[in-house]
């Protein structure tokens, strides 16, 4: 057996049985063994940055990582932004990039990188395989190392892939996320206690479950804490029978407000907030001065159990607040990001997965489905865009069985546009919302919120799509998606009944009003 | 004058005067301060790749740097693969990386990252500017540095950029390549007196300069040495008048053939041939054990003269054995590589760039448009597939009055497709003719030569670009670029000869019979 047959039987057997790939050369020999273990389902893209993201997105909805297959240090360096997405989130994740032979790399071909210190830069573990005799243990440890939340990246050299004398290594043992501290716990519950004003900060694990988040409701009920959630969550459980859970905001401006009298901020399941970006005289962060800031779990631990422990000691008798099954009127008239999130709201299937990478066109967005049908949501964790089309590809891989919805800010599209031809591909039910208002938006506000001038012509040219106009119905069109476009709510309304009720995936170009 | 400014003032008085810019929050200032300084032209770019692409391209074609505007590390990630290609092509290139502000670095906001260890894996030159008043002289450190043929990336904080307090810097002092080292030059010229087997193995420099390939050519006819230029030069000029020069095939097996019997390999602008990669039981490189390897110039030398001392020492009173003007028969019927590349040498215009990214269906390219009109050819230096259309955008920026012809590998080009996008925005003459075989060739003869099996359904399935069709039509009208479909050489010709007339850019999708 060679040590691509011997990695791929070591990653099956150890649950990681779909590949998200580009291979190039140094990969030919894993892609030939794909045929000797059809367990391992590969997922062909067109860019390694669509491989990356898809398996951010189907790590988040399966639980566990997938692998990617990359093509030496530019491969890697292609799936970097999404590999950064997937970093921040604490997304399980396998990268597996193929290297010149051993006896090639002294020889500085023109492929030659420095691909261990890029991998360095997103991985939470790095090991190159150094012979087909270790590289089913390395592939089991990068499974070990993935399960705790983290990039892993196994460098493969294409003779380490090619020679034979390799076997597969048993899986590793499970990883338990540790559960809570007792002074924490006691320390929380005292905090709880005095009254004052206390914000339970959720996030990571706790979000992405529905447990989680009913007993931070009752913490919250019983306590008279607020809950607040983090501002991009990888992945949270939504809808109606499930608390309210407001997210932080993301204008430094709106952050200070969310919490503004704040004199306890309890952490589960996330790190404490500060602003994504500096502004000149806004300070970094939005906690109070005068705030304390308490973990009860930080990201990796099981902040569900350590919830649940602490609204035993806390808040035994409490019963969260619930929201009621509500969804907005279907709006009618001019497309705007509101009315676009209307009929969303409206239309939003049982167990849907929304995938936002909607940015400024997402105002009212999750306010508009919050208390709908129970969905889950995936947020672009790392502020590298071009996540949101590669995340439906992984999260549909995940769960062929649930709708996909994604609702894409346009410029951020075309970072990973060839994803669309994954969705083609692979068949999947994905529905691609494009809001599709012409221009970088988020940066027409950060122009003037960093106190910049810029009201000439060259930066305004830097920040608009017009000129031409991107025609996404086109695009979508020639990599195989069927696409429409909707210009009023009551077309975007058609556009999304038939495209949900429709299998396989589909586009719909929102042309959003400029504002 | 802030930070911001005195850098894009440096960078212009230094004759910097482009910059292909994918900006995010934290490059707000810089993109203002374009409005500040007129001389400064930003071409916007829909993804990172495409930029650094297109500063590659300018580079190549400008003999000078552009600059590149960067969204810090999953920014300069996207940009990786290109800037691997520039660093491999010694092309001068100015990457500005935005960064969070100073007082932001410590808070771990979502997008950090370490843009440091990222930058250093490409790049010759790498600084962090420090303060407003250091980041003029940043500037200018960095242009130096690039003239030097390396990737300079200055890294630039948001508050570096907005704080008042600086100074444009004065432009570096020029840089002059080393010319030639006598003993070398003594024992090369003692090499060819022996009349044994020799090859003059040219790239870098020499083959971009008339004056290189005029040299080479004359010392070729006094001594009987052979002409042969590396696989991928980063730029050449060809055409009747110039000597004929055949390229390194890329092939192991026919590298070597065409090195077999060489006794002496002599070095002018090339470093010695290596094998793109490693195959079981191939040799790593196509020189032969017995044959010694005698450098004239190493890339960043220079080469030109060195070579004009040689042939007057060496070989004074010889003549260099020129190509007379010839153009193929143009072609009629079945769409191949070879009637692809006779259509394009039959049609070849004066003074035209070529980009050429044709990978598996090149063959015949340089063969048919050898001894046509004077052009420069541009080539994949570094092996990351996606450069070609950024190129195209680079080289139109520089030489707006020349024609640039793009034959482009149909999965190659979706890794940066966007760049069509630019193409139309700056209303380039730009014809891209996409050699569309449906697949990724060039892995399909890599999976049969490294020996593996491959002949399942999953590995096939990877190597595949149908299921769905790209449509290139449709996608390049999608961007804002008029485009036709050509499936004989006849339209191919038709459809040439009217992109060519017609100004803006343009795409011809090629549809290759699979042989």
């Amino acid at each position: 057996m060679n040590g691509a047959q011997a990695l791929i039987r070591t990653l099956v057997a150890a649950g990681v049985d779909v590949c998200f790939a580009n291979p190039g050369t140094s990969e030919m020999h894993f892609v030939a063994a794909l045929d000797d273990v059809p367990e391992m389902r590969g997922v062909l893209t067109l860019f390694e940055g669509v491989a990356t993201g898809a398996a951010d997105g189907y790590a988040r909805m399966a639980g566990r990582p997938a692998a990617t297959l990359l093509h030496l240090g530019p491969g890697l360096g292609n799936g970097l932004a999404n590999l950064h997405n997937a970093r921040r989130g604490r997304a399980p994740l396998i990268n597996v990039v193929g290297d010149h032979a051993r006896s090639h790399k002294r020889l500085d071909a023109p492929l030659e990188s420095d691909i261990d210190a890029i991998a360095g830069t997103v991985s939470g573990w790095v090991r190159r395989s150094l012979s087909p005799a270790d590289v089913a243990a390395d592939a089991a440890d990068a499974v070990a190392a993935a399960a705790r939340g983290q990039v892993a990246t196994l460098v493969l050299p294409a003779d380490v892939s090619w020679e034979d004398g390799a076997e597969p290594a048993d899986p590793p043992s499970a990883w338990y996320a540790p559960g809570p501290d007792e002074r924490r716990l006691d320390e929380i519950a005292a905090v709880l206690r005095t009254g004052e004003p206390t914000v339970l900060f959720l996030g990571g694990d706790v979000v992405a479950s529905e447990e989680g988040l009913l007993a931070a409701g009752a913490i919250a009920a019983g306590s008279g804490a607020r809950l607040m959630c983090e501002t991009f969550p990888a992945r949270s459980v939504r809808g109606a029978g499930l608390p309210e859970l407001h997210r932080l905001p993301y204008p430094p401006e709106m952050a200070l407000a969310a919490l503004a009298g704040t004199r306890h901020l309890v952490l589960a399941g996330a790190s404490a907030p500060v602003h994504f970006f500096a502004y000149p005289g806004v300070p970094g962060t939005p906690v109070p001065d005068d705030c304390t800031v308490h973990l009860l779990s930080e990201p990796g631990e099981d902040g569900v159990v350590a919830l649940r422990e602490l609204c035993a000691s806390a808040t035994p008798d409490a019963k969260p607040q619930l929201q009621e099954f509500e969804r907005p009127e279907l709006p009618t008239g001019e497309l705007t990001p509101r009315t676009m999130a209307a009929v969303i709201g409206t239309l939003l299937p049982e167990n849907a997965i929304v995938v936002d990478e909607a940015l400024t066109s997402g105002v009212g967005l999750a306010e508009l489905t919050s208390a709908g049908p129970r969905h889950d949501w995936l947020s672009l964790t790392g502020g590298a865009i071009g996540d949101g089309l590669p995340m439906a590809l992984g999260a549909a891989v995940a769960c062929p069985d649930r709708p996909v919805i994604g609702i894409q800010a346009d410029g951020s599209a075309m970072y990973t546009i060839s994803a669309l031809w994954s969705h083609a591909r692979e068949r999947l039910d994905i529905t691609t919302i494009v809001c599709d208002n012409g221009s970088y938006a988020i940066l027409e506000h950060e122009l003037s919120r960093v106190g910049a001038q810029g009201d000439g012509d060259q930066a305004a040219k830097l920040l608009d799509l017009g000129g031409p106009s991107l025609d996404f119905v086109a695009v979508a069109g020639g990599m195989g998606v069927p696409a429409t476009r909707a210009t009023t709510a009551e077309q975007l309304a058609d556009r999304l009944r038939r495209a949900l009720a429709e299998p396989g995936p589909h586009l719909i170009d929102a042309v959003l009003r400029k504002r």
